[in-house]
């Protein structure tokens, strides 16, 4: 919980995080929030509740360029990614900070980001921990599912269609941007602020067989299905959606290197008419199939295969 | 979630971290666990969830003495204690675990010690995350309560007697012990594996008014309850428990400045009764007594108040 390790950080605790987002403590079950050992907390009858936690680090998962209300953004707004892709509304979420000093200025300008982050939303910062240290971020979220409903890896089928939401390599074209002298912001801003796509809640929960959060690259993560769901897949490289004329090279680079925080899910064939106006909206796109055969194929339109050698690696 | 950030990474988890404390997966309710984007989890019908989080840094909780088998196993362990403290049952846990490098003797000793506290406690690992950076590990717990028993640190009342479980400077001394050349192992586990207070839980669901965990200093905890309670408090030094004869310079130094995983909590006057058998067996032992006026005194058997600066601080 965010308690008090000494009088100062207790204090700190109290002026910066205590009522991030407080108003939705009620509505979202939550009976204790900051300032006991814990937090209590009961998911309304019917739900599960689905938990996920993700580490942000200066130098991997942001950079020093961004300020730090920058960084408290993105680092919630990728965890929460985790719980869009399963199909559960966010209810909370909680932040370890591990920082060198206690700087008021950075911690009020964090706190900024927390606030923004809770109010997009609706969601309270009900705990978490302060310590001294090289700067890292771990966030845990909480969020429900009406039981049994929640979108896993492992339900891709035989014939299912591909999707993949938003458009790929928005991040790395944010974040080339943002190390320009005179960055355009609203190129830096796909960097600085991804969007969990909690829009697309309804429809994965309709139509969804299988999904996963792309934040690893799409090759990488739709191969996270394949394996969970014992199945292949063949995509066409052609009709990934890119923001801008990219070389082909690039194109490579954007879907296995990732850091997008979009959705690939796959869906049966006999739904597809469900997601029409998705389409039409360029909110999703259809990039292939899932195959019976266990093989992981990216061709582009000239049935050409594209090889890949491997994925991003934190290692 | 545990998931893949490149194949070495996912294939690091899969070796492991996916099995630990696996066979309590059902008796605790988590139908998905590691391995997809997030975990499901289903408290039972009249539980609320207790959600608490613990980061540990080398140096600062932990030395680097201390295997990653002894770090791992801390880890857990100072985490579980606030549940300990609410008068939770734990339920599962999960671990953002950065480091340096993926290697793969650290990392096996230390899935050991993971597996280790998941058997004591009965726990699954549901999830976490691993990034690379400097050794910091933050550990998520869950546990439930029956409704609306969570003891707070809200609920003591003028006349309540204090209590705290354990010896106070255990860890103190076990830290001193483990730095010498020969350190005597039992006197250094006191230190190395701090024991959660499970064991106390009926006691205090039956009796406490309210809890804390005294990680941070038993004098500054129990603050911290008077502040949360808006009451005051009389404790006797000489009423504490300690290991060994110590001096009273190290007695004020143990109680203020903690890192003992112990529990202080309050009970009305009348339910002393209940406690027999634990102050007999010397479990938990009567320090104090809380007080209307707003003061918290620390006084010794000769009436002569001993005064404080301050407490531990982390900046």
């Amino acid at each position: 919980m965010l308690k008090g390790k000494s009088l100062n950080e207790h204090q700190l605790i109290k002026e910066y995080f205590s009522n991030i987002g407080s108003e939705f403590l009620l509505e979202k079950n939550i009976s204790t929030g900051i300032g006991d050992d814990a937090a209590a907390y009961k998911p309304p009858k019917g739900y599960e509740v689905i938990l996920s936690t993700d580490t942000s680090i200066e130098g991997v998962h942001f950079i020093k360029e961004l300020s730090p209300q920058e960084i408290a953004y993105r680092s919630v707004a990728v965890a929460l990614s985790d719980l869009a892709a399963c199909g559960a509304e966010p209810n909370w979420f909680m932040v370890s900070l591990t920082m060198q000093k206690n700087d008021s200025i950075w911690l009020r300008n964090f706190s900024l980001g927390l606030e923004e982050i809770a109010q997009q939303f609706k969601i309270p910062l009900i705990g978490g921990d302060t310590t001294k240290g090289p700067l890292v971020i771990t966030v845990q979220v909480g969020g429900i599912v009406q039981n049994g409903k929640m979108i896993r890896r492992s339900g891709a089928k035989k014939s299912d269609l591909i999707f993949v939401s938003g458009n790929i390599g928005n991040s790395k074209l944010g974040l080339k941007e943002l190390r320009k002298s005179i960055p355009s912001r609203k190129i830096a801003t796909r960097y600085i602020r991804p969007e969990p796509r909690f829009d697309l809640l309804n429809l994965l929960l309709d139509s969804a067989s299988s999904a996963v959060d792309i934040s690893d690259g799409l090759v990488q993560d739709l191969q996270h299905i394949c394996n969970a769901s014992q199945v292949g897949a063949k995509i066409n490289i052609d009709l990934i959606p890119f923001s801008l004329n990219i070389s082909p090279n690039d194109k490579k680079r954007f879907i296995s290197e990732g850091d997008d925080y979009e959705i690939c899910f796959t869906i049966p064939l006999d739904k597809k008419d469900r997601l029409r106006d998705y389409i039409l909206d360029k909110k999703i796109t259809e990039i292939g199939s899932v195959t019976k055969e266990l093989d992981f194929i990216v061709e582009n339109n000239k049935h050409e295969i594209i090889k890949f050698t491997k994925g991003y690696s934190h290692f």
